[in-house]
């Protein structure tokens, strides 16, 4: 009987779960807490602007060795007969390092200076770098920007490396690698600095074996243009390839032995796909949570309007890896829930999302009379425009709270409906729906996103997907199976046909869907821009 | 020194005031509740369908008895120096009598019979009525159907006569006359039945001397072809005209004299006009409540589209009168307040309007990014569209709900501005704007509606402008004044300049409501007709 640990590194904590090569049982778990979480306020008391949001790499090796061992004792497993552990991470969560991975900001002289840190996912400070990289490769017609939906996100490695050179002289000076958390982890666990395909292709623009051409960087700023060959120039390593295995110095953090086979870093979302058997073309997971993050494998390279990216080998090696976004699903009915229902609906949010929900269930289809644009974090595929925002139309003095709760549900799956459609117009199938995250847990959005693509869902059936793929990958680069796809299914876990749509709903949202497109393309594709204006008067009358 | 009365009975109540015709001083004023109210759920034990609303016209004899009496001891004044006393009722408020004005529901036969009682203004069980009566009158291109706007409403004569004929014939055959409360509250007090001009235009398409033809009224129902010889042969009465003078028996409930002028009926909202001395063309009366009525006086007869109602002698004797309407206002931001707006902002709806007001105006225009579409109760003027609905576009997770209650306050101000602007385009010019009504203690309404039109805000300065205006009516019948205009300058009270436009904001609105034109086009005019195919969804959804 042999054992390999996955170990899931989020926002706010991380998780280890220690799961059975040869069925996938997941046997124990522990979740550690990190003790800085996200630095978003003040780094060290001096106040950070707007938009910053850091972490402290020490956070991460604490859940080594906490989480770890934790789960270990949890499984009762004995550690000898682990043979693999594999991680994943946020991304792109990136920070710059010496030659031997020590981070900047652990050495004395840069522990105030914010641009040692760790840069999270959700750091948005870079945004004015964004905006010109984007503007620069499309002016220049890089080849490569088609990969990603036409816009690099503030979020990716280049952004905010160039964010440091431009801000932070000194940090870029010193910094000897510029690395993304879910390689340094693998770094630290190993020894070896191996750069995952996935964040390198998904978040650090690694198109066709290159990355973006010094020409193209030295126009941007001329001190980046050596920034590939100087910050970036590590191996890349294929998802379930061993990266190494476990130093003594990190088998002893963890518990575990030297012989322990370490894998390639990974993604969360991208990691989940083969746990939920999502490993053949066609297979879309969606990731639903405060937004929905869908990965797909194809066989076919195929230009999708408005895909965050496609990435070869980005989700499974030998098939092109789509991603595409949703910026805003659990957000909405949060803020909603927050912000617009009144005393009566439940004592908490939980409550209340409850109480409506099982109002809105009660509903027949187009009920309400309302249709919503779910574009309140503006809309990341397939349109690319974050200057988009929300709507609801169709209110009377009868509409009520649930209403509103089901129209902004609605809207999400149509939004859903649109990047499925937007993948087959564009030549890339799309078969099967399998969902994992938050919300999977509620019923009504669960049959609303049947109805509306009018597809079963399945389920990935695991409250731990992403460490769960983390642990199947470990079984891969262990050698216990022979590729992803052989780990996929001795070890992934799924219900399918949770949910089933009804042809009569279905029916009835198709006459709904059209109504959402036909906003879509007025208020999304230029028919009239006053999203735009109004964020421009927004901005003016704030100002 | 010499008194008036002015009685306005309204929907749920009726209020006496006593006022000094020498300067329109309020002395005195009370009120008494009907004790049936609004008959809208069931009628003596039996539930009344959905859309009916039925009053009880000995309720509005209790007023004559209690209210006036009560007020004239409020005021303190000896009955022997009133010289006058005047009346104003909502409208179209209906009902069938036998001769002498004998109410159908007052005789035993009929004491159960829905049919027999008075039909309140917002009765709208006759909507099938009313849709016949403006499709067959479009379709035979009837002259008068211009005068309305393109719309009858099922508010109005026609469509809830028509009901009674084609629903209860044994209700039709005993009505001798059809009799507006307004005429048969004065044919109550001096004996004789005279229809007013007002309700009798604007509310029984009485048009240029003439009902609907025999012909296009038989083709509705061969049996409704003599309608208006029939049941509406009264004698046309002007407004501020004497109807006669109190009879033995009304001076008794009143505790008033048989020398007291009683004078010609009005309506709320028309009367109101020359209390706030808009007695000349161009001077807008906009009476804001739940909805808002807009009513001025005019030199040229002109088409105007989306009107109510132009009706000669409407609202000033030699002027045309004008009528316009928006369906929804007061209503929205009630219903937002009931429905949208989370614990935290008031203990009850007064305090959260209150609270909402505040945190709304301290934000700069445009700050909130929003626009809304203030079509909850569809639109009247201009779009006499009631399958419209409501629109809010904007939203992102940083919207707050007093963000949203702006943008309705503001929606409510563009549709007041495109009314203006529909007037203006028309030819018929509008000079200023006075406001009555229980919005005008709001005063981020009132500022809004100030920038918004880029119009100064005049007041009429009293609580109790219907009841003020019926009193100047009343001086006017008794021979105090020689016209209405006169009586208006010395009894009117106007508050000049209390909202005076901020000419950036202004600017920064035009900009805003050009937004919102481009949406009432768009949505209004069959850019898109979403809202109705939503309605008609939502109609087969819950049949």
């Amino acid at each position: 009987m042999t054992y390999v640990v996955g170990v899931d590194f989020g926002t706010l904590s991380g998780r280890a779960v220690v799961v059975r090569v040869g069925d996938g049982a997941e046997l124990g778990s522990a979740v550690h807490t990190y003790a800085n979480g996200v630095v978003d306020r003040d780094l060290r008391g001096r106040p950070l602007p707007p938009d910053w949001a850091l972490q402290v790499p020490s956070d991460y090796l604490d859940v080594l060795t906490n989480a770890v061992p934790a789960a270990l004792a949890d499984a009762g497993v004995d550690p000898r007969d682990v043979i693999g552990l594999a991680t994943d991470f946020t991304a792109c969560t990136v920070l710059p390092t010496l030659e031997d991975g020590t981070p900047l900001c652990d050495l004395d002289r840069f522990s105030d200076n914010p641009h040692a840190y760790v840069k999270l996912w959700k750091h948005h400070a870079a945004q004015p770098q964004a905006d010109r990289i984007t503007e620069l490769a499309a002016k220049r017609g890089e080849p490569w920007l088609r990969r990603f939906g036409g816009m690099i996100s503030s979020e990716w490695e280049l952004a905010k490396a160039l964010q440091v050179l431009e801000e932070a002289p000194e940090v870029w000076a010193a910094t000897r690698y510029w690395v993304e958390a879910a390689d340094w982890i693998v770094w630290r666990l190993c020894g070896s600095y191996v750069r995952n395909a996935c964040t390198a292709g998904y978040k650090g623009q690694f198109v066709d074996g290159a990355y973006p051409s010094k020409e193209y960087l030295g126009a941007l700023n001329p001190d980046f243009s050596d920034f590939p060959e100087r910050m970036l120039d590590a191996p890349i390593g294929q998802l379930g390839q061993a990266a190494g295995t476990l130093t003594a110095e990190a088998a002893a953090w963890t518990g575990l032995h030297t012989g322990v086979v370490v894998a390639v870093g990974n993604v969360d979302a991208h990691v989940s796909a083969p746990a939920a058997r999502a490993v053949e073309p066609g297979q879309l997971v969606m990731i639903m949570g405060t937004s929905t993050c869908h990965v797909m494998s194809g066989d076919v390279l195929r230009e999708v309007p408005g895909m965050c990216g496609v990435v070869e080998g980005g989700i499974v090696p030998g098939l092109w890896g789509y991603e595409a976004g949703q910026s805003g699903v659990g957000d909405i009915f949060g803020w909603f829930v927050e912000n617009g229902v009144p005393a009566g609906y439940g004592a908490d949010a939980g409550a209340k999302h409850e109480r409506l929900s099982e109002l809105a269930a009660r509903q027949p289809v187009g009920g309400h009379g309302l249709i919503a644009l779910d574009w309140h974090s503006g809309n990341r595929s397939p349109l690319v425009d974050h200057e988009l925002s929300g709507v609801i139309l169709g209110q009377t003095l009868a509409t009520r709270p649930e209403d509103i709760y089901r129209a902004l549900v609605e809207a999400t799956a149509y939004g859903t409906r649109l990047i499925i459609e937007t993948f087959r117009e564009s030549g890339v199938a799309v078969t099967e729906l399998i969902v994992t995250g938050g919300l999977q847990k509620n019923p009504l959005i669960m049959q609303i996103y049947a109805d509306v693509t009018r597809m079963p869902i399945h389920l990935l059936d695991s409250d731990q997907g992403p460490a769960l793929g983390s642990a199947l990958h470990a079984a891969v680069a262990a050698g216990a199976y022979p590729d992803i796809r052989a780990a996929a299914a001795a070890m992934g876990r799924v219900t399918r046909d949770a949910w089933r749509p009804d042809p009569a709903n279905a029916d009835r949202y198709d006459a709904l869907y059209a109504e959402y497109r036909a906003l879509v393309d007025h208020f999304g594709r230029h028919g009239n821009d006053v999203m735009r204006r109004l964020r421009k008067i927004r901005r003016a009358a704030l100002a």
